[in-house]
């Protein structure tokens, strides 16, 4: 086992841990560790909310999640002699939910996903679905089932939703002039259009005083992935893939967290894949000069891992860029392409008993693969869902005496 | 082998066969043949363009190329008994190119990728390589080279670009309406929003005189995917997959073509897969009623089938939706997210000596993978490419004495 | 298309050919061809036994089979340069059965496989099931199914069972003598513990008079695999595989033949495969003293190809080697182990109703796995078949209300 | 996590552990646990030989190992219910090394491989490979690499070696009877052909006085695989898969251990895998009259998972069943051709720079896959070894410039 290099009592805040983490991204938040190039290393990590959902069938605690406090990193680290143009590679050598443990926190045994309302930040089919819902998990092995979602059992690809590097001060402005740009064309938009820096709920590190405070009126939010990688959910970073992000400040500065038991391609009720607190084990290596080298400059590179679980029966579902609710084209559009599989996707699933929204966290939580079909055919883009058939409890494919509709109860709900 | 239902004098025209194909969808188009559901038959198809381009090492064909011809579609098949509300199951027996043949023509031994110029249709990254490319691919078995991309070599992942029923006229004309006011929103653009109706070139089977002229006033065009299925470009209708058609006409009126022997996710370059006239058999049955049952309204289903090639080693790269040109920041882009990514692929490949063109040919042409990452972490939409590494004769991974920059040439240009 | 270089048409015996091929080893029969090494080309192939076996619903014409025509190769091929020493390099391009084709010769759109019967070769289960049996298989692209075993479709593995290189006098003399050696220990043995050359039905592509003598009075019979490569058997030498023949005299010779559109590993019911005529194309080159190079001496080495069918659920049967009809302990025999998973897989086939010989015939056809599982822990080898459980129409899993009992007929049984 | 229902400390023998395991198989051996049908549960496994091998440099503990303490197992386990005709359901949920640790004892972080000399056991090459070696393996995340062996890293299928049920006393005087009169037809060989109950070094659970020298008198060794499952050495019994276990006597009785991080098929060097203390989590259930139901009578029956790591890129070697020393012919033997095939790829491996012990330490230890050829093809088995290319950090695929000798040190050796 590794040395730990930043260590979690899942019964704590992050921000009660002996060295806390931080939820933003700052170039000044001191690093926790400095660590050498070649080491392993163990990362403890808490659920992304610092644990404001339970485990329990209310779908309250989602409906009332305060996300100031989101994403709880844990980090950064800092890697010897790492200096901006290198790139870090870092291997996922393994990663989990908390070790040995059943309990209340999550990641002891359990992880949760959620169906955030429009008003609190939504998700991909918010339109469709503007309410919050909930459903836990339960981990047994790989393998995960819930009594919010019966009939379905997943082996997952347990991944970390977001790891990445410290922004350069020129970078962090940069970020922050452009999604405050994006923000200005629609201000009052609901769900907005993209999180300002915000000083309520920061986390720096050990950082406090004035350096918190520039901190908090700085940092960037931690939501959306950018050019040192962040909120990636790409669930292809599981166990055995090497990483290669680049550095842009003196150390590297590596944080992260967001651990997933298991999501499909999309994330797509945002809070979509099961999420749960827990470990992973790096190994740190340094390329240096290899952002030149490799031309890699504006996002990390990666090769996943032959650990992925194999499913070789699919249903595939397809959309095309066009809002059929008003017979709208839309041009290009591949994440409205990518809409309209996952809701069709949803009505078959209907068929069979599930309600929407136990079909619309089968999506978020299941390995669904979301492929880009055609971004040419103008004016639509094409994009399908590919759904792995083995994981439902019936043989839910087209043909025979048509779909068994069984009642399936009905996930967490508020109250 | 299965009866011949369609078939194609591969040194003719579409035009000038005993039985003509079309190039619209409209519902009046005569059918070609009837089939009784449970039959096994085989289409012959002609390349795309009507065979417009050559085995040669010029791209002004490419270039010059009249997409009012396009696409050029064996059928239509009328299904005895199929009426609005069923499905057609299209189990995809076989495909290839034109069997045992080595010829001038598109199909005979070898196929074409182009990358259209921007004032012709353009690609995916027409704004990054606004002029005309070609590559001629050679088909040994399985696997096919090119002499202007050398250094790559690809199992095919075999299918069939395009196929489709024909709308009703209801459905038809909401199509042409909403392609319509989308034109309208930039009337001028280049290339443009949507191709309406278009009465040069129309051809329409058996169709002439006055049934031809409204078939060419009011004939959608090929281009896009729709909810008949059309264009999708989805590289996993391969052998043994099963396609649920909706059926909106009676007889259902199956039609398609544009025949690839490889792409890759995206067909990103527009003419972007290996193109090639061929054949494809099809056993066609019928669900009666089956789009209520399953719920299979808007867009086609299907399952893959199980004769992909089997890769296990990648390098994947990402993209966000920002357009780092000028560094603005898009709302949730797919689409933009995916063109970074395959940009990023683009400038990892030309540290190898691969040119740009050929590069942006790799991707078009091989069997990549584009998956969405996420759709959720506001405002930035996260996709990636999955680029085999298998498909290059040396290691292009990441690593060892750095990047082994080759002179590899170019594609075919224009004159 | 490559050249053809071996041609067969299918509606003649093997004898008739325009050059005929051969049924021996012989490093005397002259070549049929001689090939530069780069060269692409095809190869067509008769079926094994030169057309005895009919598209029918009797099984007399396997119990009838003269094996002293089998098996009926095409070639020899010379390779330019070939030395021995050198390693032919061969790529399987593609193969198929006859292409474009529906007729009554055997590749014509559907092979066959066969129970032998004891008195005539038997094959693994000879003692279990004595006597003779057939089943008619209809190919429909990489699938086919079988009216006398209903109820499973596979995707093929498709590939020859018999290629190889000509031995030198040397080593067909060493093998003679080694084969001979064995059949002494146990001369009268039903089946025969081998095959020593026969004159009857000797074959030796354009040799005649007293060279035709020869090689029916030296050459070696075709049915075992042995240095040269020859009747392996596995199942893998398909599209898109290399294979490293080692040369033992000039011109490497390679000939072969015994086409098969899908088999299981170990080919258990010896006619196992689905046996059919057709064509299979190939690259050939040459590695100059590759034997000593790579140190591959005894056998060829092969690099599989990565277009096998894709399966991903199975269910698996073990067998130790204990003889279980008298408890009798055989020490790490694999063979036995391997013969006891079988028997086991088809009692449990049985329960869902099918008959033993239509159990054995799945199992031979059907791309199963045989897998070594233990050969060290003493006395008991341990062997297992993986047989994919997506081939059957029902779910053959256990579990729920156990094993639904059906009907299925029967194979052809001999009258 | 679930219950843990058997324990150990790893720094004591499985003999002073609070309820210790058991070393031979016997009715009469006290269950340490009694579970209920539908439970999860953890079992804790010692390393084998009981603790005898040491993470260093020499292999003369190898050597020196007394093979009368192992197989150490945990158990036995007795299911409520559970009566001689039914099946007992194992879900394999997960298993590893002992969790979080680092340190002397085999599983904290470490295990090792071993050829164990003729004059105690052997191996699958013992007449090539007469001496004892050794191999220490380190563990990160699921890959291991050992210094002793470099130049390769895999994905560990990890799996315990063995599990079984308890015989019945009919079941048990079978088995020593059989094995009995294999040993009488060669009493004197080296290594024995099979081991008969000793009552030195046995282990017995809770057993003692009369009891435990009756189950030392009477106990069957563990070292080959029977009817109640036993010493399998199948690497696919990994993480997701079911296993049907036959019950025999009233409470079933599950007993194993023998993790192992990973093994090829065939267990090839005996102590071939990498072996390990750790822990394994269950589902055990039951099906009441599984065995006459689902005709599961003679051995276990499983269905592997779907999280082995997923390798596309093979070099396979082939043998057939003559021995190549002296030239002699064996009759289908399929334990011969699976060693030839193994003697070929150490053939191969040594012009690379690998030792021939570090060669068969690798087939011993990868995730080769041993596969049945053709076992009708008379007089000659074949087999062939399927080796992952992907596990080396060099290409050694035939080709280019040919073999790239290193010199790679040596495995640990005896002083």
């Amino acid at each position: 086992m590794p040395d730990v290099v930043f260590s979690v009592d899942q019964s704590k805040s992050m921000r009660d841990q002996s060295v806390p983490g931080h939820n933003r991204w700052h170039p000044d938040i001191p690093p926790a560790v400095t660590i050498k190039p070649g080491s392993d290393i163990r990362v403890e990590c808490k659920e992304w909310t610092d644990g404001q959902i339970g485990n329990n069938d209310s779908a309250n605690d989602v409906r009332d999640v305060d996300l100031s406090h989101a994403h709880m990193l844990s980090g950064p680290i800092a890697v010897e002699g790492a200096e901006p143009g290198d790139l870090l590679v870092v291997d996922i050598l393994d990663l989990g939910p908390v070790p040995q443990a059943q309990g209340p926190n999550c990641g002891e045994g359990w992880g949760y996903s959620g169906i955030f309302a429009k008003i609190n930040g939504g998700g991909f089919l918010t339109d469709y679905f503007p309410d919050a819902y909930k459903a836990i998990w339960d981990f047994r092995g790989q393998e995960c089932t819930s009594r919010h979602v019966p009939g379905v059992r997943y082996t997952g690809i347990t991944h970390p939703g977001l790891f990445g590097t410290a922004p350069s001060p020129d970078m962090l402005a940069r970020w922050n002039a452009r999604e405050q740009a994006l923000i200005d064309t629609d201000p009052d938009r609901v769900p907005p259009l993209a999180l300002p820096p915000l000083t309520d709920g920061v986390l720096g590190g050990t950082a406090d005083g004035d350096l918190l405070a520039k901190i908090g009126q700085e940092g960037a939010r931690t939501v959306p992935p950018r050019e040192n990688g962040g909120n990636h959910d790409i669930k292809n970073f599981t166990r055995g893939s090497r990483v290669f992000y680049p550095v842009y400040v003196n150390g590297g500065l590596l944080s992260g967290g967001d651990l997933h038991f298991s999501q499909g391609d999309g994330e797509i009720n945002f809070c979509g894949a099961i999420e749960m607190g827990g470990y992973i084990d790096f190994h740190v290596d340094l390329i240096k000069g290899g952002m030149e080298t490799y031309g890699i400059t504006t996002n990390p590179v990666f090769m996943p891992g032959r650990v992925e679980p194999r499913y070789s029966e699919w249903l595939t579902f397809i959309g095309i860029s066009v809002d059929h609710r008003d017979d709208t084209n839309h041009y290009m559009d591949a994440t409205l392409a990518y809409r309209n599989a996952c809701l069709n996707a949803i009505e078959y699933l209907k068929k069979w008993g599930y309600t929407g929204e136990q079909a619309y966290l089968i999506l978020g939580t299941s390995p669904i693969e979301g492929r880009i079909g055609g971004v040419v055919d103008l004016p639509n883009a094409c994009c399908s869902v590919f759904l792995p058939t083995e994981i439902f409890d019936v043989d839910i494919r087209p043909g025979g005496q048509g779909p068994q509709f069984q009642d399936r109860g009905q996930v967490a709900v508020t109250s």
